[in-house]
């Protein structure tokens, strides 16, 4: 069948590579809407000018038109439409919607588009509209989950009691909600013929299925039906009954019909969100885990004159100047425009629309490549009240979204309003620091406000005399909240721009962070700093010291290994006799030595630990399984303990705590250190994928393998 | 000399049409510099790819080089660099800055400008940089400032006591800080020869002088620069000193010392931001009132590899997919990019820049055009914590922003974030609500959530059926503060477009407004509407209602009013036998008459009235001069009376309260109406313009002409 990989990734949105009988599709991928009869912009041209990769046309339409239907019988679709990649093919769902019933049913549409060789071919989903009450929205659902199982059948065949791996069938009894749970079959077998067209050379790939998730504006719906989609064998999970949403605005409603479907969909197949074709939506979309999208809008747009953009949509009357750099605008005038014959001009638009929607995926792609998708939305949603609204309402999944958003990554975190305390970072700061963060014993906390970083430099001076006087700790009052001075080179703090002047919004979270944090507080004093002013209070208050000054760097790698890796690391790794080595050049630790063996490397980019294997052996015994660790089969152990990277179909289980970029243990069935690296995917994800790397593995511990001071990845 | 329009506006932003001796320049405009040695892209490229329409060049350098020196006497800086459009000169200001001190007096610089028949000639000025401690930076403005006395003189020669028009002189003593005021030629007057290139045919204009704020990053010295500025003659006015405060991203100090200073200088003449080359400043630069920008940054950045995007910058070498649909990103991948010859991909990286950089300036005009550039910029602004930082120090300029600001827009007003509350509008609507809002006495003022608007269709059963029993008045806790129903038609309430939830610094704001709104309250019971429960409080609470209900639209009629037009002003239009007259489409109220007379009319599109005749006569009696008054000398006021537009030169003067499309009575000199309009300009740009409309008249008093309904100005 179609085969999914994830090559990149930031956070549930992902660049994936898609296997069809007729080519591989990067995505996030838009497919452009072809109708065989009327076709703005030829498919052959959407290859070379906008470099698309797939298209989608419409199974119904074919059947439903003799010319059509007898060619593409013979031929294929590809040739009804003139494009030899892959193609999807929808069923009719949508013209069910438009116009009441339609004459077909789901086998017949099914074996249609099997036979004319479409390389994704669409269930016959009942569409349920934001407007259907719950009830009658249940009911819908109940028989699109029927139709759902009918189609896996029809497609796939029934494969009495094929076991497949037990972490699938774990998987499968996870999301399935019908109970034992379907076969799994392993790729490539058990498929029925494939259509007329010939598979592409070198693509043994078969054609896919595509299941719909149903359930109107109602989450326990879309997530019921998510988990039965989830269940059962497909290609492509799709979103639908959405077009309404978006026509409307209602770009919350879609937050929470989205979020609920993905949180139990199967995060190894590629989800589609159905009739999603304007550039302002592909960002959020991608953010909330959406990989596919269709425009049928692009030529819809471009037939009444008006113009899409990143940051909405305009009418070509309305305008004096384009605010366009695509070659379109860039070579005329409005004015123009307007002047050209209505088939020409018609064409113009479509190809502008076209131009602004596929630059929209590449700055997409990019993003998630850099780890600044965060950012692209935040700066999107500023288009458009209703989208800044649904931003807001995916602060309601910041649960969801901090399990898949990396550890630390390339770029820096960009302030850009309020709601950017809603991102996953901040959630994460607070927790952790209230779940693993102790402040060591001292007679004074010192809370000291915001300022240029890295803090311990900026507040050199006044730390240090204080400390030469009192036994005192520092704290500075920052956007993530509480930042204890030896965490301040830790991602996100050291790597994050915040304005000087913050938002209200922001100013209340963070000194609600502050209390709860000075709750927590064990010093017997606390006291902001005001300046050298506050001296005469703190020589009121607080006995001069008695214990000798501890070495700030020393408290340093204590406190960021208990943040990164749990409350208790620090005791676990750092025993025996400790050695700090500094880089030569920058005066910071780059490695911890304990009684000569060197356990962590401390990394330049995002103040955070590389773990060495006698480090991951001394968290091995101090967190009983599963923390910390990926545990894998026999063979992926072999080839893990030579350095080799491990595959997310070798994984039996993983830490469900661990987060991308995480570094992990890998182990064996006897709990048996076997390596360690940093991990690509999330539990979830290891049990569901059968394709793509798991964990980078750094070093292997049955080889001299990998490179100690790799830390590039 | 070069003369200056304004064609159209969004507060102190700008479309202008500035006419030079080689032709026409739209602003804002951007213009790329052109280095007569080492061209990425000849001029000439850059009209046919960008439509640029004018370029800059630096006199200093040609006139260092022998070759460049001979052609350009000779043939004219034109030939020298390709290109027969507008160019503008720099005179080495910037050189002195980069590398001391340079080898040349202002007087043999700018005649060798003028020589070589530049359009825009610029002065010698001292750069003081944002380190240039405070009296080491006043020392260099004096110089500065006697070096620009020193350039009027040189180019446009003193003209003994020449007076110019009274509100001319006036203008000036308000301006200029030494004195008496400099004299004010009558245009195309008293100018020496223009340089050997011979003017266009058709553009009689001259040759113009370039004067240069300077002051480093201390607000009073740029004031005081500003000011000088003001006072002396000149085509252009440049604000300099600042490519440091970009390069650093320091664009709070940006904003201090860009608005302090346009808020002393001439609001007639262009203003030039010198070295704003990057396309991510120019819609902040443009709200900020600059109209043209120069651009060395596109070749710069394409030499080392940079590529400029409005919303920042990034290198070839970090990109895997182009975050941009410009001819050479949507034609490429910077995979292929970065394997071309390093020639050609330099020329490339030029092109995307450009590209880039005009399709900004194309989107700020549009935006100007919409009146939607406060909405561009707080997208812009989010593309990097700096810019979010500038936009809150833009809130500090508020009340000057205020004043240019349009008494209503074409485009609706989009919420972007906290910041929002920092915009013209919602300063006005409080203070205008303070100052002109007079709750009419009743028993109960009830205080209504905010909904969906027209708020007074959405709360219609309530608001009846407490009506019906109580005598209540009604308002609504909305983003812009309190808005009483009767003012729930009013720009921008029922045009404004606000998130469902907001963020905590918008709800402060509100609740804020709310508690001084409800100080005021002179009804003895006021309560907070918690739905049809909140019935039984206003039983206990407040007698059932004596006297009979009113008429809601009269209310609506006499509040906007008072809003309109000021206090008093519903008292002085609404006497007499009143009749309004409603749409028979819409059932709203359109036209207002009073004893048979037509007073005004309520414009469907911003809820606000258009003036007629004898409603304007009503508001001349009732206001003592200057209130809502433009005052026009005896011959334009014989045109204003025919119904025709009155021109900023033939203003004596205006309400310094009025707005941009605020409606205004056109009086004579003895304070008799003569017509009714809307103004275009406010009273600081009706005394400096010496072209363009001041007034568009709507009806002459001693006419038929005009159009009684024609409210779609």
């Amino acid at each position: 069948m179609a085969s999914f990989e994830m090559v990149d990734r930031d956070g549930l949105a992902r660049l994936g590579r898609l296997r069809l009988p007729h080519g591989e599709v990067a995505t996030p991928a838009l497919l452009p809407v072809i109708h065989p009869g009327k076709m703005l912009v030829p498919p052959e041209r959407m290859k070379r000018l906008f470099g698309a990769e797939i298209v989608i046309t419409n199974s119904y339409i074919i059947r439903g038109r003799e010319e059509f239907c007898q060619m593409a019988l013979k031929e294929g679709v590809g040739m009804l439409i003139g494009w030899d990649g892959p193609v999807m093919t929808d069923s009719g769902t949508f013209q069910s919607y438009m116009y009441g019933e339609v004459e077909v049913s789901q086998p017949e549409i099914l074996e249609f588009q099997r036979k004319i060789g479409s390389d994704l071919c669409t269930m016959l989903d009942i569409f349920s509209t934001p407007e259907t009450p719950e009830k009658k929205a249940a009911e819908q659902l109940e028989e699109t989950i029927r139709r759902a199982r009918e189609a896996e059948e029809l497609f796939y065949g029934r494969v009495p009691g094929a076991g497949g791996r037990g972490p699938g069938d774990d998987k499968r009894s996870r999301t399935n909600d019908d109970g034992p749970g379907t076969p799994n079959p392993e790729p490539g077998t058990r498929h029925p013929e494939p259509g007329t067209r010939n598979p592409a050379p070198g693509t043994p790939e078969q054609q896919g299925l595509v299941l719909a998730v149903q359930g109107g504006i109602f989450p326990a719906l879309r997530e019921r039906s998510a988990r039965a989609v989830a269940g059962l064998e497909c290609a492509v999970q799709a979103i639908g009954g959405v077009v309404p949403l978006m026509e409307n605005y209602r770009f919350a409603d879609l937050v929470d019909v989205v979020m609920s479907a993905r949180k139990e969909l199967d995060p190894s197949r590629p989800v589609h969100l159905f009739g999603a074709g304007h550039p302002m939506m592909f960002a959020l979309a991608a953010l909330m885990g959406c990989d596919m999208f269709d425009s049928a809008s692009y030529a819809k747009y471009a037939k009444d004159g008006r113009m899409m953009f990143n940051n909405g949509t305009r009418h070509l009357e309305e305008l004096d100047h384009f605010p366009c750099s695509c070659p379109v605008c860039s070579g005329s005038t409005p004015e123009r425009t307007r002047k050209l014959p209505e088939e020409e001009r018609t064409v113009r638009l479509a190809e502008h629309n076209l131009h602004v929607s596929f630059a929209e995926i590449r700055t997409v792609r990019q993003a998630i490549k850099e780890g600044t998708l965060w950012e692209l939305v935040e700066e999107r949603c500023r288009s458009h009240p209703a989208l800044l609204g649904a931003l807001f309402r995916l602060g309601r999944y910041a649960g969801l979204l901090e399990k898949y958003a990396s550890i630390s990554r390339r770029g820096a975190f960009f302030y850009k309003g309020p709601e950017s305390s809603f991102r996953p970072e901040v959630l994460r700061w607070s927790e952790r620091l209230e779940r693993r963060y102790e402040m060591p014993p001292a007679d004074v906390t010192i809370c000291l406000p915001e300022g240029p970083k890295p803090y311990s430099r900026h507040f050199y001076q006044t730390v240090s005399e204080i400390e030469s006087r009192w036994d005192a700790r520092f704290v500075v009052a920052s956007f993530f909240g509480p930042v204890p001075l030896e965490l301040d080179g830790m991602y996100p703090v050291a790597q994050s721009l915040v304005p000087d002047e913050l938002d209200g919004e922001s100013i209340r979270r963070m000194s609600e962070a502050m209390k709860r944090f000075s709750h927590r507080l064990k010093t017997p004093f606390s006291l902001v700093w005001e300046g050298p002013g506050s001296l005469s209070a703190l020589e009121m208050m607080v006995q001069p010291r008695k214990t000798p000054l501890d070495d700030p760097e020393m408290r340093r790698v204590a406190a960021t290994a208990d943040m990164q890796f749990g409350a208790g690391a620090a005791k676990a790794l750092l025993s025996g006799r400790l050695e700090l080595v500094r880089s030569p050049n920058t005066g910071r630790v780059r490695n911890v030595l304990s009684d000569g063996q060197h356990i962590l490397s401390l990394r330049a980019t995002d103040g955070l630990f590389s773990l060495r294997l006698p480090g991951a052996e001394r968290l091995r015994r101090a967190f009983p399984p599963p923390a910390l660790r990926v545990k894998v089969d026999a063979d992926a152990a072999v080839f893990a303990a030579q350095g080799k990277n491990v595959f997310a179909r070798f994984v039996l289980d993983c830490d469900p705590g661990l987060r991308p970029n995480d570094e992990v243990l890998v182990v064996d069935g006897t709990d048996a250190l076997v390596a360690v690296g940093r991990a690509f995917m999330v539990r979830e994800e290891m049990l569901a994928f059968r394709k793509g790397m798991a964990v980078r593995v750094r070093r292997g511990a049955g080889s001299r393998g990998g490179d100690a001071e790799n830390d590039g990845d």
